[in-house]
């Protein structure tokens, strides 16, 4: 070997290296959500069965990445919706923000003596949910007003972040945080990583869901839509705060969904993912839009890994959409055959 | 040269260009906005004057997104907030939107017979604005929603497009997103590459807004939050569809800035921008957070290349804020002092 051959071959090396590690480096970069499709190296959806569903949305998302397909949308146009309470976690034995306000009355019932003999506050007290369930929605909603009453926003995201750090699932044992469903998150990643900005688009209240869902679904404040209660600014110990006032501003279901999507996006998703009959209209304003669309249904079908319900379920019930899921092509996700995990925590 | 050299000559040179083609691609994926700074090789600010606001402008951002700093803020805070009228574009001889609206009455007029005998339309269909303007915001919300009425959000949208496209300001002659500022471009620019992302907070209706602020600002429709009608989610000729209803929905000024920004974003921004006492209480929550914080007012110095006006002025009315601008630490930006151009145009 001579010396001029020498140094070639150290220029090869040397742009080799940085070669590749340019190319890790945009792996990364993919990852965070930059809009570039990634080549996919390995399987996007490792806890997803070989079934038809998973190759369905593998299909759907390369043909609307592709710019030689005439399905191609824009990555400004990727916008991907989901429902939270029985599409991201689960929501057995009942809602987890029923069990978080039902844990909040208790904690705060030592300030508040009238509550011992008041309903619907009474009934929680004495764990009669029977009662409280039967109370209406005002009454319900009485109770979820009371959770915030007097914090400001920013404290009451705290109350929700030490309730979540503290709480255990009655059935699992495991934090709430840890209910969520593992072939979901990767599906969340799998968009993103394709150029989607991902949605949440819940009857759950706004203010319950932010604090988390960042860190769980990586799903920034900004893109979660939900129930709220209307807001005012005012000044609170001295500094300038928002604080909730008594009054529902906006149910975030059925037609409330696409309308809480408008409000909030102002443009028709591509794609959304629903569980129940509260996601019906989600689903049909998303399907009947131009162009590919895809809209699907997560069916709890597994009563050994999860809960199987559907038609008479009080909490997630899905009874009209099931039934015109056919008719109106949307995916039917059936968690038992679908998915090879329920929960990560299962791996352990 | 034998052959053995040949070989690693063409590898080296095949790394070379492969890596300077990589490199291209970072850096256009830094600009869209990814999140990691970008190396600033030339000045990011190129329409600012070097006077003290632009350096504080940068030093803040320096600052913010220096690692080592105390007051690092990671990406997912870096939420910087932007009134419009008089923010980002002109808002003279009155708001561009009142002129849009005036347009569309007058489109619209022969549908409607009785608009000749009724007022407000009347003094809008006779070119009386003083009556228009002195009939009060009930009145002038009628006008506004009947430049809606009976059209989807999406039809609405492309009214909106058709008329930009068509309309010309009464005294540049130049389309209305043409008055644009463009040091302002330059700044929503500079904040993206920094990790930003970027709101329009504004008093204007938000579905005249969401049409063009993505072409003409950068920013997506999800981004824009503003003044708005209840919406309701109906079967238009078949399909799904939102439409709005002629009820105010939220009202997205003065103290309902920082309640847009709580509801729509859920975080505090970190840095806001505004021009007049509309923007006092979304400065001042955006200030009053923990950390360093940037609250700026574009203050209307220049009546030969834009207008000069504040505290009297019937559109951006600039008094209560600008006599606590220092008190508060908000920067008061002078656009005939501090920018060497207000539009692109100048440049022609």
């Amino acid at each position: 070997m001579n010396k001029k051959e020498k140094i070639w071959i150290c220029l090869a090396i040397i742009s080799f290296v940085v070669l590749l590690s340019n190319g890790c480096r945009n792996k990364v970069q993919h990852s965070d959500g930059s809009g570039n499709p990634v080549a996919q190296i390995k399987d996007p959806l490792p806890s997803w069965n070989d079934t038809d569903n998973k190759k369905a949305i593998i299909s759907f998302v390369g043909k609307i990445t592709d710019e030689s397909s005439p399905d191609f949308v824009r990555p400004a146009e990727r916008i991907a919706t989901f429902d939270n309470d029985g599409t991201l976690w689960s929501e057995q034995p009942m809602y987890f923000q029923f069990i978080f306000t039902f844990d909040r009355i208790k904690a705060l019932a030592p300030k508040h003596p009238e509550w011992k003999v008041k309903q619907p506050f009474k009934a929680v007290l004495e764990g009669d949910i029977t009662t409280v369930m039967n109370s209406g929605i005002a009454a319900i909603n009485e109770l979820v007003m009371a959770t915030s009453a007097d914090c400001t926003s920013e404290e009451f995201a705290l109350v929700v972040k030490d309730w979540l750090a503290a709480a255990r699932h009655p059935k699992t044992g495991k934090p709430y945080t840890e209910m969520v469903f593992q072939p979901m998150l990767e599906l969340l990643t799998y968009l993103r990583d394709n150029g989607f900005k991902t949605f949440i688009i819940s009857g759950g209240g706004v203010e319950f869901m932010r604090p988390w869902t960042e860190m769980v679904y990586g799903i920034p404040p900004e893109q979660v839509v939900g129930t709220s209660f209307k807001l005012k600014y005012e000044m609170h110990d001295g500094k300038p705060a928002i604080v909730q006032l008594p009054e529902v501003n906006f149910v975030d279901d059925n037609d409330g969904k696409p309308v809480g999507i408008y409000q909030y996006i102002g443009r028709r998703p591509i794609a959304s993912f629903g569980n129940s009959d509260g996601d019906f209209e989600m689903l049909q304003y998303t399907k009947e839009g131009s162009g590919l669309r895809l809209g699907a249904l997560v069916h709890h079908t597994d009563d050994k890994r999860e809960w199987a319900y559907d038609r008479k379920s009080p909490y997630g019930r899905l009874d009209k959409a099931l039934d015109s899921a056919q008719t109106n092509g949307w995916m039917l996700i059936d968690m038992k055959k679908d998915w090879k995990i329920i929960y990560a925590f299962e791996k352990k």
